[in-house]
């Protein structure tokens, strides 16, 4: 692409950096900006900087936080000995949408997958075993996703967390609402059937 | 959607506001940028912010610059009597894009358009005029999207350019390169032929 503007053509560079936008959608977005107030543009670029510039992430449960310990940890009236552990932020802002769950967090950072190189020792692994070893956790929810590496962190964490008189739970594996039982791949529905439920403990969304 | 802090609450609204990127995709873009380093995100808004600050447009043609003048008005090795007219910024990026072109560019700023409220007082007319008038522009070359709007803004034009010795010529209509003909729109077609060229002129892409 030939640019009349080394200032145009930087702009559009940087946001071609970044996952699923090309040159095409950068130039595009950059052109939108262009027709925009000159301090609409400056709040944006601020915006992210200081996001970045400013963001923590939280003592306590490693979730991004604008303090030192996040809302959710610094909130007395949720139900502090149940914790749920999740892979990353996203799960938390997933899980929080549902506004179902009343306890708090673990964002472990990732999960063990020997092929990416990542092994316990890059995890929020030492930081969960201390709050389950001294602040009085009571339960562990493994929400992990039902993958294989999902399936070897949630091993290797309950071997970890055995010798603590701690409950550890995973989450509900099963058919998704609005999925159809033949398209179910045969994992999901043989674990569906054998751990089926009574009718009462059935919930309607 | 939930966010425990208000920094990226505040990215991510800024990210949905252009065009094309909901809140889902604005939250993906901002958790990309919260895992590459400080100092490139810093870079990554300042040269947002900054392209919108310093960008100017070009006394003589419109199309955008870094200096007063830009790039092309100013390069003496281009034929300044051809002068061609394109609708925006876009379109002398695709025309150059071609490396084929070697005369100058007028921006317009827009094309006639009494639905969308734009009359010929909005778009840069008046310097084109003055141009043809006062720097010896030879040939107006419209390069204009063969739609309604933009054949009335040919005709506007070429009725206002009369009274000057000044060639004007259009961009070839006809089948696209690689376009088939039983998908040709009939006004296309019947042009295509009404306007059909000796064989020597055919040249091959």
């Amino acid at each position: 692409m030939v640019f009349s503007s080394a200032l145009i053509e930087n702009a559009v560079n940087e946001f071609a950096k970044l996952p699923g936008i090309g040159k095409k959608t950068a130039l595009r977005l950059v052109l939108h900006l262009l027709k925009q107030e000159t301090v609409q543009v400056q709040q944006f670029g601020e915006a992210i900087a200081r996001m970045r510039q400013q963001i923590r992430f939280c003592k306590v449960c490693h979730n991004v936080s604008d303090e030192e310990i996040c809302g959710i940890c610094s909130n007395h009236s949720r139900q502090r000995q149940v914790v749920c552990l999740v892979e990353s932020i996203r799960d938390v802002m997933a899980i929080e949408n549902t506004q179902q769950f009343n306890g708090l967090y673990h964002v472990l950072g990732g999960i063990i997958s020997p092929i990416d190189g990542i092994g316990p020792e890059q995890l929020n692994i030492q930081s969960l075993v201390e709050r389950v070893k001294h602040q009085g956790v009571e339960e562990v929810i493994m929400a992990l996703s039902p993958t294989i590496e999902g399936d070897t962190t949630i091993y290797f964490l309950s071997k970890k967390l055995k010798e603590y008189p701690v409950k550890i739970t995973t989450i509900a594996r099963g058919i998704a609402f609005g999925g159809e039982l033949e398209y179910a791949d045969e994992m999901t529905l043989a674990r569906s059937i054998s751990n089926r439920l009574p009718l009462d403990s059935y919930v309607k969304p």
